[in-house]
């Protein structure tokens, strides 16, 4: 185990195969890269090839391009970023896409290749709540998964879900986004055995409560099965779709 | 599949071999018993051979023995279900073993096949989490996973996680139980790229509100990629976790 | 009626009937008996031969045995009634029956006449929401409505609702009951043309916040046309739901 | 109905008329379009020449085009609407109409027939809750109802409901609109036994709480019979009522 | 009074110098007119000579102006005003005068007599308090009091308080404007036995939510005898002070 | 006053009729015993005669009785105070009453002087408020004022209100006692000029939060002039109301 | 720096000056003890000597004592530890003194030596704040401190603060123990130039939310110096004020 | 000192070196000016050469410019002053520095000597926290401390924290800032024994709730010894550390 290789390595210092520096290198490494120091290096796997994420929500242009320029040799992807802030860090770091729609800003260098058991599915409640699904559809796609999107599922359009229930069950995890009450994740994950991940939006007034009211649906729904996370965030959601797009896959092949 | 039923028993009209009032009659079963009708058949795949699922709480001993009695063919699970009640309980329904510190009487009349990618972790942070942990891992265990216990992992306990830190890695799915602050599942999260699964619970006292600080905090954890169910909810984490270990795996063989 | 009443009195004073002093006696009391005081004679027409509604909980049984005798004239209800305070104010109060599931003690002296366009039916979710279903079920019958139930319309039981879709069409209004993330009501309401009142249940745990979560999911259920009210108040929605179902008849024929 | 519609369907192919490859095309329609698949086709009977309602705060205006160019065939309402947005909707949606006090701009092609049992008044207790008051008549108008407003019935204009007091006890349903403290809507059901659909608003300030406190009064009147819809939500109060005026009359001749 | 007037109406009727109809025609005024009906004529002594109050904020200047014409013949005060409304208004509205720190625009065509025992005094703690207080003490002139200000008594200026002990003990009625922590109103009830009414303003950040922990910290104050209003409520503690400063003296020599 | 008392010692010892010791040993009492330092003597001229308040609740009899004997020489009355601890600490203190439906325990060796401009009347809502109501009452009687019940004017009893409406008027101020939504303390400020101290009462279910609804609903009234005190807090409504009952009254002869 | 350290024990391996086995030893400490992994060792110096903590609500007294014989070795303390628990605990833990009123069980082997700079004061407001402020005066004790008590400060009782004025500007540190409004923390804070460790305690009713309010105001305080820890949390207080006491002492030396 | 102060007053009255007059004078400058008589001369030895600190939000430029003329002889601090006001103010008060950054405007005659056992150390997880890191930092550094920074501790750069360890364990005091769940406080109080003062910041979004959640988290920190200042408080966080600082240092020394 870790404890197993450090001791072997002390044992290789020991018996002279190899030297201290390069011990110190190692361990230097092992105590935080692989002693599981805490999030000293979150998402190692993920990070082989796909972007660093920042959040660009209270955060100066300025700030931004700094923080770019530091992480210039990997893909970048700022979340939350508006388009007047975009406008001028798209200056600052070359090779800048700015996705409205997603309030996203990305440098990507090459796409990751397609990883995971199958299609990450990100569904929309209502034109409102586009902008979460988008961030959350973009990073699932910088991530390394097949994406497909199926939008504004509302009063006027549950249609669009039960013609499309083959597309949907054919998905590995299913990223449900919706404001006001928050009930699509229940339906959604009432008509298919498969892990949703609901993302509850600000959308809505009065008892919407920013989003709480949604939340707490979600977390509530006889639909058991469903996970939740903030308010709003489309990026964690991304993540945590991607991770589980990857269960049981050997970490290097992922 | 349910289509297939449709478009099978339609063909049996149209060559004389039913009826089209018998066809009715099983028709107006179907939309709503296969089509996928919202929340009607939920966890189709799940259910062959695993428990049904009653939330004991609220309800008299009389109820929840007319309920199991109702769904005596199959395995039955009574989750949050005190000792008291589950003495009356256990007189009337034959076979219910009655698991104190999980809260949950079952009455399993076969194992399921272990299915999933590999093993569904169970992490908790201190003694007072233990009943919702008990609760999250008897269900994983009912519903076909092989499930591994790590528990009391607080302050004074953290070596247990770091000690085992190659068994946490080789862990599938992850759910991790902590009251109070709720810092555990970011630790966890920290440690590997497995999708974790976090349970606030209602330890605590002031300021934790209940269990809402611990729900709070692991909404906002900076180590994204967690998703969450509800205070004290291990039944619903131990099926979500089941899903997300099944991914990609065939339905029928999984 | 009222100004009838008043002209009338006016007219027996100029026509010499009545005094002065008499007259002013009387509309003494005619301003704020009759006249419509805010609260004073609340829901008149429904009071003819319909039972006083006493809120059980907080009073000691001798003062609903107090105010029991009070109104002893009329008919009685009593909602919020425990068993063990109910067996006290059964031996103080002849003729009255309690209802155990429903937590109301009523002592009927007649039932009033049927009144009404059609039926008030009650949907309830879970097991654990009778008790306020059945508090609605047995006022809406008390106040002179024709009343269906159709309860347990959970997960395992929605084929119940659908099987039914013709029953549940054709009630005039609909009393939908449910807890946890109270989503019922919305599936009820996206079912049929009718008014559906509402009531939260207090019913869940966690993140259901005592019935505050159902209660704001339904106030911002996208399909509108469903009103609310407070949370376990089942007698209030069978109140509206008589009001409701009585809209558009002659008040004395009604 | 739909079932006969299934049944016809059915009979067709026993008969040879038709085959079940074309059967099952029109049966995969079917339980979604006319079984009342959960909100697929909310309030059917509504919209047989009643306008699409689209909320407009957080659309762009060119989503609200787009929107309305969908549903050029029909009339179209889009509520919370800013002089500003409606301004540039109105050039890209011709025919359209803006009300700048409800904040509501309306492409009306003709007026519904007028249905319902009697008139739906709107009732408003200050200046500021003019806007939600406004949003509610103009909706129950184009909803088809005969609508009576009674604005202004504050602490200064009280008399304006007594003094309009057998016009208020002639309407068949009652909205009644009030921010701050919220007991307008109490007053009114004291003074009548007609339906009651309360709108809190969020006008007020400190403890006003943005609406809550005006909600949860009205949820807590000691006036039973009042039902409460979601903060400012003037349109949905407008559909409830609209529900409630048709109670007992034939779908079709409504 | 109010019963006089009916009675010598009766008499009137009695006497035949008046018809029975006419006599209705006034009743129906009477009851709500005079009999104190419910909000109808809210403080009326108060009323004599002292001027309207109108709640400036969430009315457009164009509103203001309507209702300052309405009430042309008596003296008017509008709160909440900020000063770009507050040019608008003037221009319509001729003789009114802006006071900037109060944000009050008030129009009073003579000062109304002193009346009350004593003096009201204004205290504040900081000088983000002095809008409220300022609101405060200029609605109480305006009202008949002689008033007295004490402002900046925070952390700094707290010897202003002591210094001026006897003056602060010569006041009748006292009001207390805080944010913050809002504990300056139980330093001033331990200082005297005088009535405080306590006005939490929302002036603070974080934790302070927007007055909410003033408010509550003055209700939990260990130094009974405070009574509070709604935050920022400068008017309303006027109002309950001049009542406070009136109690026991005649009505009509008031 | 005090600094005629300090004016004095310092004569004293400039006349060498005391020492610098003797007069630092007193001054060093004064300051905080007579200067009024914050809370030390709190309420001072109340408490010639008027009794110790002792708040029951957490504390248990023994302690009680402790401090009760401490104030041995004075009058004593103890708030919420249960029957089972009353009937310890009545054994330990004597001469002490048990008041059950105040749950007050009072030891009063003699009633104060009447003081005060006039009545104080204590209004109440419904029967679950009359605890609240009745402390308030029993403490107001011994805090010297002449005290005028006027309980149960809700829904079926605001006849008893307006029918006593001369007495009302007649009060000096009013304590109006209310749960559930708390409108009782608008009605009644709407129907006279008077100081009206709300105390909203934790009576209700649901969404009344435990007394919060009625308390934000009392501090949003319309109805200006009210103030509030803490949920439930008879006692402190008494003290403020005895406050207002003494404005202008020379504090000796009070 | 740490790496120096581990460097020096390679080389001192690779040079044959210690074993692998005694450097696996060393490092298996240092990852963990001197790399700062998160919480692993917490507060090392304090626990030379000073108790284990265990936290006795919602723990099993089987728990407890299972915990307690782990630590057997060292001290240990068991707070929120009811009697009737208590009763059960120290017949399973020989040597636990059982503090009722601190709700304190205690097996001290013996006190650690006295360290810090001076005292630590603790001060509470009510009779009801007991319990916590003996739960913070127990642990500092037991933590090495030289501890003074000043309790029941409140309004009574303030006059017991000014007259030991001397002793508490003597204290080093001082932990403030308040409920209700919480203000006893300002007016220590106000009196002195010493850290001041707040403590707000669920003392209270109505609108003190079970602490909230308290909390909240102390965050809130003027009187800035001020800190804070949970509602109710003595032990964490006396675990501050611990380390504070000690700034600036050398660690071995304390 | 203060009593010294009195003594040698009463003295030189005895001696008859000053009258009883002017002595009065003295004395009743004195109770309240250096008896400590609450918040009066907040933080006395601090003061010694330390800056006024105002808090800029919420006031006009106007009215900080006048507040800063009337301590103009002592240094100056004012925080949350933004940039657009600092210009204005730096117009009025000549000699004031603006830290854009930490928006602090401030006006030092010469900086305080250093005092303290040691350094205080400011560590902040995220970019968006700097500006309340800053503000915490100027203002230790105006207060006399020494000061080190260590910011941007978060996911991508906690390798910082544990590459300076040795610094981090030389600090006298910590302040740690953090927003989102706010779980920075626990890591580093994990990592060493010295008191930490927890600034939770409002950076975070959703149920981030403006920096509840952060607060929340870290008042039940599993790792005690944390005490928390309000939301985005750096000023308070700064003065407490200052205290903290000086533990145990002779006041004049100091």
């Amino acid at each position: 185990m870790t404890e197993t290789a450090i001791r072997e390595l002390l044992e290789r210092v020991a018996a002279g195969k190899t030297t201290a520096s390069a011990a110190m290198r190692d361990l230097r490494e092992l105590p935080f890269a692989d002693l599981g120091f805490v999030k000293i290096d979150n998402h190692r796997s993920l990070r082989r090839g796909v972007p660093e994420v920042v959040f660009g929500e209270g955060k100066t242009a300025a700030q931004i391009i700094a923080i770019g320029k530091r992480v210039a040799s990997s893909n970048l992807i700022v979340t939350r970023l508006d388009a007047k802030k975009a406008a001028i860090v798209k200056k600052g770091l070359h090779g800048m896409t700015y996705y409205p729609e997603a309030r996203i800003g990305a440098a990507i260098k090459g796409m990751p290749p397609l990883t995971g058991h199958g299609e990450v599915m990100i569904i929309s409640a209502g034109t409102s709540d586009i902008p979460v699904a988008e961030e959350a559809a973009l990073c699932a796609e910088f991530f390394g998964n097949r994406v497909t999107r199926l939008y504004d599922v509302g009063v006027a359009g549950i249609h669009r879900l039960t013609a499309n229930l083959e597309t949907v069950r054919r998905a590995s995890v299913l990223i449900v986004v919706a404001g006001m009450e928050g009930a699509l994740p229940s339906v959604v994950a009432g008509l298919l055995d498969k892990p949703v991940v609901a993302v509850p939006t600000s959308v809505g007034y009065g008892t919407a409560l920013g989003g709480i009211t949604a939340l707490f649906g979600m977390l509530n729904s006889c639909a058991s099965g469903i996970t939740v996370v903030n308010i709003d965030n489309g990026f964690g959601a991304a993540l945590a779709a991607t991770l589980i797009n990857r269960v049981g896959l050997a970490r290097d092949g992922a």
